[in-house]
């Protein structure tokens, strides 16, 4: 089959089709880019394989044997102590769909356990449903940290994770403003009734109760430290390669509280689009063939681009 | 009144007694030198101004005249958005005594609000209610975290912080360890039941509930992202000059949680001392003349030293 690999670079190849006897097989029918692939090319996590962690296919084996399915991306041992603790995105043993040793889904076939596949209702388009993952990892957000109503949140980052976490917070009720720094991503806020606001003006938005950097760089967690209130929150999402110079005595004798977040709920992701509270379509900048997959990660690094999704039949 | 000022570097000067109208003159009889001071004069928050702010006194005026008093530093407007939101030591318009635009207790007199003044009952000493304030700050810890009588609690940093931290920390019950590199410093903890770890060996403590930096340094925090759990949290006590070199991401794929932690309740800091349940006076190494206070400095900073602190009336 053909696959998109990271080994040194990035390249399509021919692979075998995955050995799925104790998982799932499913035939892929759309993919995402996520800037975590993109920083897997510059090096993160120093990971070496099939790239792509979102997806939407068929599964061709198993119970749900011809059903339209998305996939959690931790495949998990069942029985470590994260595990038992009911951590079970934290294994200890996991592998990561397309991030730890475990071959991603920018390729025909992919294989994983049956327990991480979510089947995806008739009310969801593909285009849609390729949205699950991140969408759940913007829930996540909400899954640790409570937000109120009355707070208000400021979300640092106007790219495809910005969007999707601006979205979901704005469901809150609370207070909400997206900083970025383009026209066109400021104006897709807008137009879901979030408040926008260039980058250059940020520091207007200061006293912020919650401050979530989405900004995948080093530069987002020091604007986010100038902009919450003492005792505030901030809600790291952004995953990049590298270290970072901070000045982390703010964050003493402001007592504030940073929490980190990563992957999220999917039944809740699935349940938000069959509800039409999210508009995801509206991110979707280009559909390239998966014969063109080194194309499409130049053309998701291009400015004002938000999500590029690969199509594995073409 | 003599007085250790800093400016530009460390001096004994002669300053006026404060003009105390509107708040309380006290006769300090001990000040207590915390690294916090020695930060300042390497530069830390640019702070010039007499030093000081662990302190034991006695009243020269206003309705606790002639007792003694122990007093909380932050000096509060009361009005602010953070006052009206009860996080008083937050105020915005604050100032802060010997760090932010208020003159210190290494004097022989200091001024402070008197709603700033605790009264000090007969049965603790002086030598230990000069420790008042750094035990309050180390008791903020359990006023912004729910620290479990099952976890395992890691205190990094065998100062007299570090001390402090582990000393209230045990009283939750939890498992607990300070990690240093001092075997005097260890044996202290350890005579206190609390369990000690060398730094070269803190590795086999990986996978605690709650680290806690109380190093004062740029490594302490790093250290402590190695030992937390997955969705443990580390709490960060210590403020330095500069920022630090942090890898973050390690932040978000385990989604940890940083609680900064600043200034905390003298009430029960003095409740604490009442009931003996914490042993303060261990940690001092050294009193030192007011006169002596560039020499008591330099004492504060050898190897092996915990707490030095000032007598203003020699």
């Amino acid at each position: 089959m053909r696959a998109l690999l990271f080994d040194q670079h990035l390249q399509l190849t021919d692979r075998p089709i995955p050995d799925a006897d104790s998982e799932v097989l499913v035939r892929v029918m759309l993919a995402g880019i996520c800037n975590t692939d993109i920083e897997i090319t510059r090096g993160y996590n120093e990971y070496r394989g099939v790239l792509g962690h979102e997806f939407v296919g068929i599964a061709e084996s198993g119970v749900h044997v011809s059903k339209r399915v998305v996939g959690e991306i931790n495949a998990v041992c069942g029985q470590c102590a994260m595990c038992a603790s009911g951590n079970r995105t934290h294994c200890l043993k996991r592998t990561v769909l397309g991030i730890v040793n475990r071959d991603g889904a920018m390729a025909e076939f992919v294989a994983l356990p049956h327990e991480n596949l979510h089947i995806v209702s008739n009310s969801i388009s593909d285009e849609q449903a390729v949205f699950v993952e991140p969408l759940a990892a913007a829930l996540e957000i909400l899954e640790g940290a409570h937000i109120k109503p009355t707070e208000r949140v400021v979300v640092i980052g106007d790219g495809k994770l910005g969007q999707l976490c601006a979205q979901v917070l704005a469901l809150t009720g609370c207070e909400l403003t997206l900083v970025g720094r383009h026209d066109n991503k400021l104006a897709l806020a807008r137009k879901c009734g979030i408040g926008a606001c260039d980058e250059t003006d940020a520091l207007s938005l200061k006293g912020a109760d919650v401050v979530v950097d989405c900004t995948g760089s080093a530069n987002g967690l020091a604007l986010a430290s100038q902009l919450v209130r003492a005792r505030g929150r901030i809600i790291l999402k952004s995953t990049f390669h590298g270290a970072q110079k901070v000045a982390m005595t703010p964050f003493v004798v402001n007592e504030l509280t940073l929490i980190g977040s990563r992957c999220g709920p999917f039944d809740a992701a699935l349940r938000l689009l069959e509800r039409k509270l999210v508009d995801v379509e509206s991110l979707i900048s280009d559909v390239r063939p998966l014969s063109d997959g080194v194309g499409a990660f130049a053309r998701a690094q291009e400015r004002g681009v938000l999500k590029v999704l690969l199509d594995p039949s073409r």
